[in-house]
């Protein structure tokens, strides 16, 4: 077995062959009990396919980093992935190129543009520039592309996300990205020069960003709505390593929105597509099944109603992922969980514990459902959320004996 | 208290005095359900004194390594005892030497080894020689001893160890134990050469292990049945430290079979004898009680009809097991529990966690069964395995407080 990859940390090799893996990330899904019902938002769903899958299942409760710690939604499906997410801190900037497609590499520095509307006085009065339609927004980036030229020593590129939204790379020799946003999060205000505390690595990038930004802003000076260029979440890439190499796993991703189609590309999943919809999603996920031995697939809209503080929105939000559930179970081994808790009471993510289900032959199944309550009393017991990945493998019969 | 060891980790310093501790060791006692009535084999089992004792105890579960781990039985008796399993990678080698009673020193490199069959063309056609006596084995080794010197530099020690298995034991500066086995694991084809990756210390170990063994050809070719030698499970020694000094405890192991004498060996128990029945093992351990402040039990019926995925003589064992635990209970604190789990319905041993029982006067009892379905309510929780000894000392009165 000496070309075989040993994992995870080195204790164990990993086996030939074995099932496939399924995971159904369902985004922010544990909740907290609404004030009339004292139910959780899972507890308050009806969930027929969820149910019989539960039933025979393992439960348990995972902490997405750490007890206390509210995750973002990079490091938590880091944590998912395997990866501890206290080594791999992952800036948005990085997972927003990366959503678009972008192959960055080993020390690039990528940072979230918004177009925006800036008045007379150079103050923002729109951080979205009235939300451009996709055209809108590729014809003002081509703007940028055209009339921003690379700085000296470094490789500048602009892409395009959606709408308002885009992206900026920096590529070169000792670049940092511990730079300050220029968004200022409030309109009435001018946009902040970046600025970088710390190394001089980052130092200089954001002398080299504030040069970009003042140049697209004379190129943007013309146009009557978006006239202006936030910047935000600065980050550097560091690649986490294969997850194909790693798990001995061809992984598929398969999502609706780019930050998690980029969270994906990180670890090095292949990207199945871009579902526009739901059912387009389950359909690219049925096309990977027989092929890809791991397939992850993120649902948004209960981490969305949560955020919204919809507690009804998000239950219907979990129905509706359980209307899905059938299309993207393929018999093997099923993990349905979530990134981290979006308690629709506190209206944003938190850290509260996360339920846990793995559906396998080897299971220890309570009878129970996919709720707060029933997995906290599973047989998975309360893990780290990277550990999620070894128990996959095992239940797959992907991994070896440790020790004799 | 200058004088007292700290403990765990410096964290907490030992109290003088104390009650003992018996550790019973169910070797592979965890389970899963059983396709036909839905109960392991734990919940299966009739068990009045077990049922007594878990009444009265504190349940939980406990993770031998890390969760998705399936762990040999070396490493998951390592973190029984106390020890980070990932940090003593034990190799079968050394505990075959620690359980025949070898002193073993830091760095010796130790070897299983098989008297076998091979044809008059070297193939191998019978990998334990006919299962000889244990006389006839002994005699078979004392040609080896006679017949084979020691290479130069290294000290060569043979010794029997049951029927057609033997130890091997090479001590010398630099030697490695990343070599290959030579047993080819099946009949047909020839013993392989040992082989050795990586570093110099164990290709030079390699390359003395082949001298040795095809000198140990030349010794045993006249010989009508064990014409050959097999070597596997190559482990270098390095002493965990002292169980005693580490925890303050005189202990002593009771195993009917040499590997788990090994393991205690290993961290410094005193064997209390070779019994060969379980009537003899209970014996020897209440000639223990009272002079001994740690008594380890290990019981291997459960793991062995395990492994043969025979589930009701898995059942069977667990309740031989409970008709022995009243003489095995001197009414200090008392664990119960297994090393990891074999599922009969994997025959193998697995990553799942491992019920467990803390029998003492400050328990927090739930008046369940030692199952895993009431073990995952416990009190205890679901806990890394090496922290059991804390927990069992502390039950004792033997930590002290942390902090004031």
């Amino acid at each position: 077995m000496g070309r075989v990859t040993r994992f995870p940390d080195d204790l164990v090799e990993r086996m030939p062959g074995g099932e496939a893996i399924t995971m159904i990330v369902v985004d922010g899904v544990g909740g907290l009990p609404h004030p009339a019902t004292g139910l959780t938002e899972l507890e308050s769903a009806t969930t027929p396919n969820l149910d019989a899958m539960a039933a025979e299942s393992s439960l348990g409760m995972h902490v997405p980093v750490a007890p206390g710690i509210t995750p973002g939604s990079g490091p938590a499906h880091l944590a998912l992935f395997g990866y501890d997410p206290a080594r791999y801190l992952v800036g948005r900037g990085v997972l927003a190129a990366l959503g678009v497609g972008i192959r960055l590499r080993e020390g690039d520095v990528a940072a979230r543009l918004n177009l925006a509307t800036l008045d007379g006085r150079g103050r923002v009065t729109d951080r979205r520039a009235g939300r451009p339609g996709n055209a809108e927004g590729q014809r003002l980036v081509r703007r940028l592309r055209e009339g921003v030229m690379s700085p000296p020593g470094v490789d500048l590129h602009f892409q395009h996300v959606m709408e308002h939204r885009a992206v900026m790379v920096l590529r070169g020799d000792g670049l940092g990205a511990d730079v300050s946003d220029t968004d200022p999060q409030r309109t009435g205000i001018p946009p902040r020069p970046p600025r970088a505390e710390g190394d001089t690595a980052s130092a200089r990038t954001a002398r080299i960003a504030g040069h970009i930004l003042a140049r697209a802003a004379e190129v943007l000076a013309t146009e009557p709505v978006a006239n202006g260029l936030l910047a935000r979440g600065f980050a550097e890439y560091r690649a986490p390593g294969g997850f194909s190499r790693r798990y001995g796993l061809k992984a598929v991703a398969v999502a609706r929105y780019p930050m998690y189609r980029g969270v994906a590309r990180l670890v090095g999943m292949e990207l199945a597509g871009t579902p526009a919809s739901d059912d387009e999603a389950v359909e690219l996920m049925q096309g990977a099944a027989g092929h890809a031995d791991f397939r992850f697939f993120h649902y948004k809209a209960t981490d969305s109603r949560g955020e919204d503080g919809d507690f009804e929105g998000k239950v219907a939000a979990i129905e509706a992922l359980d209307r899905l559930l059938p299309g993207l179970d393929d018999g093997g081994v099923v993990i349905v969980t979530g990134d981290h808790s979006t308690p629709a009471t506190m209206a944003g993510h938190s850290w509260h514990a996360v339920p846990l289900l793995i559906r396998s032959r080897h299971a220890r199944p309570t009878g129970r459902r996919l709720t707060e309550s029933a997995c906290r009393q599973g047989d998975v017991g309360t893990i780290a959320a990277r550990h999620i990945m070894s128990l996959a493998l095992a239940h797959a019969g992907r991994l070896a004996k440790f020790g004799s």
